[in-house]
């Protein structure tokens, strides 16, 4: 077993890997040997490398867990070095980018299922792993036409593991599906965030605690996940900014049965959410 | 002691004047005798009545804790039929408009200190109240050169034992932060809510959870704090708008540079945030 990048999910992978008691081995892969030592100690693997090539030569299953705006290139090369029968998936928050780089490399291509796990937090790094951070949580498979079936398969056996429940969908409909039920809400926590001074925070309590958590998010690792679903994330701001202006429209015309119909609605959607055990982010 | 609006503020805060254990009748005042008969039951109030005159007759403290567009009208009844010693405060959440309605009445005037206990929930109604729903938050008064300085004191007095913090400001500069610190951030989750159809809640996680919760709250109850705050909404409105300006910008141009500069002033206002123990609202 591979994990290419031991922050916070592939640190978590390890962990959630190694409590479910079989026996084998977990290559960290990583940039920095301070923290992969720091990720080995605090068991998330047994052993790791710089060198991918070099860690992921064994593997059964190569999981990538860098930055989205990192995963395509660690996809190239965890394939060229990677036995022929490994499974290879990924965990990157944005998917059509992805899947149609990793997919022009045939030999990438026939070991490849994109994945998105929906899982995380505004915290960063392997010492905030957990081996519970999957547990009860969707993951988004993209197979596309190009997927070979039994890769697939062992993809849903691999991500059920860590304790997801999967969901499969193209890589177009999962990036248009998380510019909204992610991607902005992350933009729009920042937006919030940015309004409101230092001088004002002891006037602040669960609205403003809620709406702006995930502006505590790493900024490179966001502005990568914006970039790399900007077509769909401004569609969805557009649709966002429609809603300010009803709210704005029927407030500057002191309209109240105007704003209570528009929060009505707000209301009666949000009311068909169900929480998932514990979620984070 | 007088409660005026049993509901989650006012049930609360007879619970907690039960708990902090001085002896004192407490009598709840609203409109609806099956919620007052459950507010009884339920211990936050000793007895009730249908009639503001009537209760607030013999209180030395009545505490109007109905829906901000009622507070003013109930405000008059009560100061009428008070007690000449008696302290009257309230718990809204907009305070300019209340305490000029107020103010423009001299026998109010001589007896009131607006107030609002930053406390509460998206849930509603006394079955909801807790005796600790004002530990540690904090209150603002909101004195003017009008208010009495003994009943200033009996208020701070008054507020400090339900367990807040308390902070003083004028009405305007109130109204002025709370549109930035709560108001906006309701109207804000609401148009986030609105953008997530029911198909999509699947794939929502933390960020939408978090982003969109206080969009359960009560519409009757929002849509009279946005007008009885528009101007200062539509100022906060107008500032988020150009946060929202700057991301589209930067993510238009593909500006990795610009969206992490961003992200990380946003990042760093939120990063001075912390928070109180256990807060709701």
């Amino acid at each position: 077993m591979a994990v290419v990048g031991v922050g916070l999910i592939g640190g978590s992978i390890g962990l959630a890997l190694r409590h479910s008691q079989r026996a084998e081995r977990i290559v960290g892969i990583g940039r920095d040997p301070g923290r992969l030592t720091d990720a080995r100690r605090l068991g998330s693997i047994d052993e790791f490398t710089t060198d991918i090539g070099q860690g992921v030569a064994e593997a059964e299953v190569i999981v990538v867990c860098t930055p989205v705006t990192r995963i395509a290139r660690d996809l190239l090369v965890a394939a060229r070095h990677a036995n022929s029968e490994a499974l290879i998936t990924d965990a990157g928050s944005t998917k059509r980018e992805i899947v149609e780089q990793a997919e022009a490399d045939p030999r990438i291509a026939g070991m490849f299922v994109g994945a998105h796990p929906l899982a995380g937090s505004e915290r960063r790094g392997a010492r905030h792993a957990s081996p519970d951070l999957f547990e009860g949580r969707m993951c988004v498979l993209t197979p596309t036409e190009k997927t070979p079936r039994e890769r697939l398969e062992r993809a849903r056996a691999f991500w059920s593991r860590l304790g997801c429940r999967i969901l499969e969908m193209d890589p177009t409909s999962h990036d248009e599906a998380l510019a909204r039920t992610s991607h902005l809400p992350h933009a729009v926590a920042a937006a919030l965030a940015a309004i409101v001074p230092e001088e004002l925070l002891p006037l602040a309590a669960g609205a403003y605690r809620d709406g702006t958590r995930v502006a505590l998010s790493d900024s490179a690792l966001w502005a990568g996940i914006f970039l790399a679903n900007r077509r769909p994330i401004l569609d969805a701001l557009e649709a966002y900014r429609d809603q300010l202006s009803l709210f704005e429209r029927a407030l500057r015309a002191e309209d109240e049965v105007s704003l209570r119909a528009w929060w009505d609605a707000s209301r009666s959607q949000r009311s068909n959410y169900s929480e998932p055990p514990s979620v984070d982010t």
